[in-house]
């Protein structure tokens, strides 16, 4: 039988990574021949995760048509979010916790999403559905995915699955959560290695929005100032990605993983519209976003709203 | 709680029917509350299964927008296939094993979609998940679905996991599948009460295949000759079908449901389309399919490969 591929989305983050990781792990623990890779740069959040549990970084890869037939999609499933050539292969999974769109198959497929904070806690169900246990670096991947997708269950996308399985992986993997979960998040918004284009990169997915081509990108951070302090750089390396991408939005969140706030910048276009969408005054591109901290839950749809009128 | 609406497609078969009952069944047992309605009439074969379990039909709407905010999906997925006003409504589930296209939210929900012949049998399974008991009556349904998506388990849609599904339901139901799932094909190839234009309107999807609208509609039968031996008139009132919705493909497929075979009748301007799908020769618009009895796994991909060239 051929190898198929797992994978989360470009720009990985902690859930994509690991849930690749996890999810080829109770594919091959089912029999099934399947191998995690990777479609970008790790960051140090996730770098921190895979050494604390002993796991190395999957594979990279730039053209999935070239690697193989059939694929698994994991934490994503906008063709725009995922890998090149991805119209080319089959898709015969999805294992996703995010809206639905700009996706399509031929075939039936086996696709999982579920409203919940983290794809880890879907894959934590399917390991039982399936009857497959959890070892405990395997759990530890898991707790950290849903560390990292919920801040340490303070998101509003945090359902009580996500906590109920995180208390779970937390006794399998063998660390106290709240503790290493700490750790976890300041190792990812320790943003000194990287430069300003990292910061708009890292995290940056795209979307339609209505008639609109819109990034979103965010990063957390303990101190929003060692971001927002570097503001006019920042603006002329968005201002030039707008020009290349033709965007009509680039909303860049930068999001304190200690206040649980988030200051966005709003370049574009469309840019007015981000006072609609989050109903505040925008002084110099900028503004304070309060309790907001979750893209999937308030910023794409706050967007999406204001972007659709 | 506002109340949530469960629905199949448009033309509903026995799967979208039943599908929407059971769904709503346990939707309710868990404290959601649920109405399964539908979309349009019954047909012999569902009214058959209903009556044989003591169901009502369940009731019909037309524009879900006046009905509902938000809304379950079952058996369906593509927006063409579903409820008239289905853009403006939150769709919170999909209970599926068709492929998924045309369809997108603004928000994450619970999307449940298995490549097995049946709704029923992935219902199933959610029933056990969920730890609520499957009445026998319900069970009786679940099985009717899925003898009737699977031919009696002759299609090759037909799964592993629909038998053993139906194995379990059988004996919940208290019925011998062979006995009363060939009682309830025959009820559903009478076709002796139709008109010309219920054949071709019972059973119909339209599907959009590469840049071409595609109807396809099938029924059931015991003597293909009784529905083609009116070829003249069928044609007709395709080809004013054609025109009326500037179709591309009209595409009917009478199933001969003791043999396994189907007669195909191909009209519109990309019929020719259809020999290259099968590899057959159509003369006179007709031709016959050897072995095949599925719309989604034989027709609906032959025909998209063909029409994507």
């Amino acid at each position: 039988m051929e190898k198929v591929l797992v994978f989360g989305h470009q720009n990985p983050d902690t859930d994509t990574i690991t849930s690749a990781i996890v999810y080829a792990y109770l594919k091959n623990a089912i029999g099934v021949e399947a191998e995690a890779v990777r479609l970008g740069e790790l960051n140090n959040e996730t770098k921190y995760a895979l050494e604390k549990f002993g796991f190395e970084a999957p594979r990279l890869i730039k053209n999935v048509e070239t690697e193989a037939t059939k694929v698994i999609l994991v934490d994503h499933n906008e063709k725009q979010q995922s890998a090149i050539g991805i119209e080319e292969v089959q898709i015969t999974e999805v294992i996703d916790h995010h809206r639905i769109a700009n996706f399509e198959t031929a075939d039936p497929l086996y696709y999982r999403a579920e409203p919940v904070g983290c794809t880890a806690t879907i894959i934590n169900k399917i390991f039982k559905e399936k009857g497959v246990d959890i070892p405990s670096n395997i759990a530890g991947l898991m707790l950290s995915a849903i560390v990292s997708d919920t801040l340490l269950f303070k998101s509003p996308t945090c359902t009580e699955e996500d906590i109920t399985a995180a208390r779970e992986l937390e006794k399998m993997a063998g660390v106290n959560v709240e503790e290493y979960g700490l750790a976890m998040l300041k190792a990812g918004a320790d943003l000194s290695d990287k430069s300003l284009e990292d910061l708009l990169s890292l995290d940056a997915k795209e979307f339609s929005m209505g008639e609109h081509k819109v990034i979103i990108a965010q990063v957390n951070a303990v101190d929003v100032n060692d971001v927002m302090g570097r503001q006019g750089q920042l603006e002329e390396l968005i201002n030039l990605e707008i020009q290349e991408k033709e965007l009509d939005l680039f909303f860049f969140v930068v999001t304190d993983i200690l206040n649980n706030d988030s200051v966005a910048l709003a370049l574009g276009k469309m840019a007015l519209k981000a006072e609609t969408a989050f109903n505040v005054t925008f002084v110099n591109n900028v503004a304070l976003l309060k309790g907001v901290v979750s893209r999937k839950k308030q910023v794409v749809p706050a967007l999406t709203e204001a972007l659709a009128e």
